[in-house]
């Protein structure tokens, strides 16, 4: 066993050789998710932005960081499947629910839940790291279904707003896995 | 549609009124996952601990805080599935790969890929939010399977904890969904 002590222990621990299968994809890692540049962050509704960190076109997921500047709306929807969220900073929540989330809180959505998205004021602006599995369907005022977002849609926002402001589109698909 | 403007805008805003179907569980919530009370942090190596927040028994998996206070280890291990990470504060890597994660870094491994968790010394304790399916395959010094490590073994790893630590094991039950 690995004695774990001084803080260069690492150094005496050999590397596995064989990293991955011969089937498995690359790894991703992208540095500070939640910066800055707002190229970055793909217009989602009139208020919240969306920034792609990693998708999966064949299972209908994607992660992203969701981003308002001041108090956002993503507007009463309905998932069929689960959604994970840890928030970076600002102050978010359902106005289905009874808390309201702030830096460092965590959230776990299940499958069968319908709800809105409400950014609240704020000193920082909202950044929440989402996990979605979709699709979201828009509920009209009655609660009825009226339309639906998933990850193709997806997919199309995030490729035009990349293509528009010289990221490119192709920039997207080095995300997907 | 809802005009966004004022920050008070969402006040306007009906909730849904049937917010889950009938067979949906409720939401988790946790506030300030990576807080400072080290009763909630599971011991798991002799450096790193796991503070669990979400847990699926039927579809092994888990979602954690991953915590080191100084230098640490997650021996060799071999993921049949994926993992997402995003990093909370400190410094960590995998031997295997050059990248190495500080503060708000986000991490998509793929199924089919053994590595070496190390963190590294920093100012800051390592603090990483995982969402892990298991299980684990550890691997010996010849990189051939020597165990594994999944969520029931998870399960009760923790309880035993919270039973020591005087939260009670009940309370690891209150984050299965």
């Amino acid at each position: 066993m690995t004695k774990q002590t001084g803080s260069e222990f690492w150094r005496d621990i050999k590397p596995i050789e064989k990293v991955f299968q011969p089937d498995a994809q690359p790894e991703v890692y992208m540095k500070n998710i939640a910066g800055d540049d707002e190229r970055y962050y793909v217009p989602f509704t009139e208020t919240v932005s969306s920034k792609p960190v990693w998708i999966s076109p064949s299972r209908n997921m994607w992660c992203d960081v969701l981003y308002a500047k001041g108090p956002g709306l993503v507007s009463r929807h309905y998932h069929p499947h689960e959604v994970f969220a840890y928030t970076i900073s600002g102050k978010w929540g359902y106005l289905e629910h009874d808390w309201i989330a702030t830096a460092g809180d965590f959230i776990y959505e299940t499958p069968g839940e319908g709800h809105t998205l409400v950014a609240y004021e704020h000193e920082e602006p909202m950044k929440v790291h989402f996990k979605v599995t979709g699709p979201l369907i828009w509920l009209d005022e009655n609660g009825d279904p009226d339309g639906f977002f998933d990850v193709h849609m997806y997919i199309d926002l995030c490729k035009t707003h990349y293509e528009k402001v010289g990221i490119g589109a192709k920039y997207v698909e080095s995300l997907f896995r």
